[in-house]
């Protein structure tokens, strides 16, 4: 069985964190959830979702992939020492990694962007580029174990492509 | 390419509608969604949908699935003739149909449920029983034709079985 590992806080964008995460049961994948806290995480429009493990707790050798949902979770997110090193271990083991909307700014603080092709939400736009990404302002950008896209529009697209990476075999 | 008719209107249950309708996006579909009147429709957690069509000006012959979210919007789709008479030409020519939550109340009122295996929203059961269903408390029940399942929790087994009745040739 797949294990992902999501990373989110509250005022995450509930499609852009929920859509995934059914899709991904779907798949029969096992999920965890983690913030900088365990407990309960609240979206934007009011969706809720138990964030079932601490970032501290997390040891990222026992997923297959990270995903990191947008919204102004990523905003809070991005200054957890714990989940800028979780991702990059799974830039390091060349783990896949799939980030939409505001969600690629973790990996901007992490240094993790140089060099590497990418999307984002628009406004995210001239951080991704400052951090030496080489920006595509397309519903879905592939760079190698790296899947990113812009909005909830384009969640058809992002999880079709985010899925071929889950099914990887490894 | 398959075509997928969603009926719905306000106060819809956002997750029922939104991640069926990216899940069917997915899968190359096309997705014409109705309701009472052309225009935006509001969720429960304030999404906004376009509602591309009036169910008046439906022709079920052109879409391959029916599929009902739930929310408070089947309570008053129920009402409305077109929705019943467009429910009634699925059953008639056996194509899939499916259903969550609050959505089978429209097949109630339809009166499509006698002698049916089918689930719904707990708080909804009485009413499928009165109108002879089969009630059976499971995350997904699969008749024939028919697809239900309880409440967002499910979705990703309902999607599963729904996604296979799309693929199956016609």
């Amino acid at each position: 069985m797949k294990k992902v590992l999501i990373i989110s806080a509250d005022d995450f964008e509930d499609t852009e964190l929920l859509v995934p995460y059914y899709r991904f049961k779907e798949e029969g994948a096992h999920i965890d959830v983690a913030s900088m806290r365990k407990g309960a995480i609240r979206g934007r429009h009011g969706y809720e979702i138990e964030a079932n493990k601490a970032l501290s707790e997390i040891n990222p050798d026992d997923y297959d992939m990270l995903f990191l949902p947008g919204g102004k979770a990523p905003e809070a997110v991005r200054k957890d020492m714990d989940a800028v090193n979780i991702s990059h271990s799974f830039f390091g083991k060349n783990k896949p990694v799939a980030a939409i909307c505001h969600g690629p700014q973790i990996l901007v603080t992490a240094g993790l962007l140089k060099g590497r092709r990418a999307t984002s939400y628009k406004s995210v736009a001239p951080e991704l580029k400052l951090a030496g990404a080489i920006y595509e302002d397309k519903e879905v950008v592939v760079d190698g174990n790296l899947v990113t896209s812009r909005q909830p529009s384009d969640l058809p697209v992002f999880l079709k492509e985010t899925i071929k990476k889950l099914k990887e075999p490894r």
